[in-house]
């Protein structure tokens, strides 16, 4: 095995750290309520289809799960433990110890999550930095594999949205939520490379009969991406931003050359990616819709809102814009709240979220 | 396997983090000697006793080494390194994929850890925060565990030398190196209790067959422990304080109630600990004079081994009395270490360096 960063080096935007008022760890309730809605998901998935005698061929020492994508907790803990007491129930006092590997970029804050390990934990805990589009574990080391609104990341963005000469220049805006097609394309074509090599990294990394379990933004087939919701938001962004450089704050120029690295697939995309793969069985696939169930953007406060958003994309814009323009974009989200929730009644929110339940062949 | 920091919470004091002027990554030139010596001795335990036969019980998906007490780096890294090139040597191209363990406390600065893990590296790489002092891994998952100039310091300071009212209290002083033997005695205790546990618990880690490799600071059989280099610099720290507690900066009681929580062992007290733990049999132990080598003391410049020392201890100083006093303590180390220097000739500085390599029963 090679190391996972040799090649290429993945872009990392780390949610915020630490534990003020706009860290991750404070204000992920939508990320959380979403992993509760899949942990029903999750109880069925092991119950019926997790085998340990598949696992006879990988060591049995120790049952290995990994959350890839962790952030800082708290959701990561609540979320391995979920899956621990699902294959507990199922096999008992047969057990051998539990590891739980917590991965994310070397650039999350790993301090602020190791600090917050639950004291009373009945597990081997570590923590792995490097990004998952690539390899980050032995062959065939791994039994769970588990991801939560991690893998809308782009490994980078593609190049040419920026790129004056191309087609798929996307002009003024930060995202391609009411872009021409070839800025969506684009972005599409990159999720699909990315998908490509993070499913072949983790089908080597899973023994046979090892589960992965992805939780991830969707949309129905059929429905236009304009009506992602966070798509409707980043745009929302964008156009803040825009005005930030009608004023003369930044360059139309600075605007023009950045682009959230992130993209919504569909159930049907990624059914046809995980066949493409060849690796792994579909054991469960289902569409939920947390938006509506946990009652954000209909019940929750706007400016709660804001601070969500602000707390999980904030590392993206500092990287490119620095501080003091980000603290200028938020705080100005925050004033227009009310309006960007005006703007969401139009967004498509049911099956939002996809739980895909694979089984390694 | 219950979470290693359930029943207690040994007290952490991690090394200077960052890569400032006080950095441990900057100021463990030391350590990194020590580790230099002590290759070569691992080299030939590997190649002589390793046996990959031994290893049948556990898994051989992967082979798993963990260095425990690893700092920030970069140390770890040229150590671990070594043990890779040692065992793939002996297996050459047989060998399962690498995965590596950095194990220290939570507190430790694992952020600067993996910022700076090799990019070029051929393992797959975690972190592991906790106490030694306790169970970090599952059951008989490890081949190889390695800890360097780590097992000295204690899990917490014996009681008895900061309470007034016990034979051991140590009264003006901060260590034991010219302190009643009731002092040293108590070190000697809760050094015999630490190591109990340390050794326990690898015990249940280490797969049958699996080595583990002690580099620890010593002191040979007969030689009275007030000739231990360090001591004489701890001494040296606990006659700054006193001096600045009649100067009346801080107070009297302040210096009696801190004591540098570290033990050096003798060769054959630890024959003696692995013997009665029963798990291990001893496949190389040897003293070896580091300080002599690499010219520490008597080659170097004192303003570097006041750097060094303040690197190492600056955590524990700090917690017990806040940073302004520490920068004063370590001011006047810096204009004094050529004085320390001197009194450090008495000190006892062949067979300084124990190398202890155990093979899993």
């Amino acid at each position: 095995m090679s190391n996972n960063n040799a090649t290429s080096v993945p872009e990392a935007y780390p949610m915020n750290g630490g534990d003020g008022t706009y860290s991750y760890t404070k204000n992920s309730s939508y990320q959380r309520a979403a992993a509760n809605v899949a942990k029903t998901l999750i109880d069925e998935a092991i119950a019926e289809k997790l085998d340990i005698e598949d696992f006879s061929s990988a060591s049995s020492n120790a049952f290995r799960i990994a959350d890839l994508g962790c952030s800082v907790g708290p959701n990561t803990f609540a979320c391995v433990q979920n899956i621990m007491e699902a294959v507990k129930q199922k096999y008992g006092s047969q057990m051998p110890d539990f590891h739980v590997f917590f991965n994310d970029h070397a650039a999350n804050d790993f301090n602020t999550l190791f600090a917050s390990l639950p004291p009373e934990r009945h597990y081997s805990a570590a923590g792995v930095p490097g990004s998952f589009h690539g390899r980050l574990f032995p062959e065939a080391s791994l039994h769970f594999a588990h991801s939560s609104y991690a893998t809308h990341w782009l490994s980078k963005l593609p190049e040419e949205v920026t790129n004056k000469n191309s087609p798929a220049w996307n002009k003024g805006k930060i995202y391609y939520t009411t872009s021409p097609d070839q800025v969506f394309n684009a972005f599409a074509a990159q999720f699909r490379t990315d998908m490509a090599i993070f499913l072949e990294a983790r089908a080597k990394e899973l023994a046979a009969g090892g589960m992965m379990v992805l939780i991830m933004q969707t949309i129905p087939d059929g429905i236009h991406h304009s009506r992602i919701p966070t798509g409707i938001m980043f745009d929302f962004l964008g156009s803040i931003l825009m005005e930030i450089a009608k004023e003369g704050l930044i360059s139309e120029e600075e605007v023009d050359s950045f682009n959230i690295p992130v993209y919504t697939t569909t159930p049907n995309e990624m059914a046809e990616l995980v066949e493409r793969n060849g690796s792994f069985s579909i054991v469960k696939m289902e569409s939920t819709s947390p938006w509506l169930k946990v009652g954000h953007i209909v019940n929750n406060t706007p400016q709660k809102l804001a601070r969500e958003l602000r707390a999980g994309m904030e590392g993206v814009f500092k990287t490119h814009f620095g501080s003091d323009i980000v603290n200028q974009v938020f705080d100005r989200l925050n004033d227009k709240s009310g309006q960007l929730i005006n703007q969401l009644e139009s967004s498509h929110r049911q099956g939002t979220q996809l739980f895909l339940a694979l089984k390694r062949k």
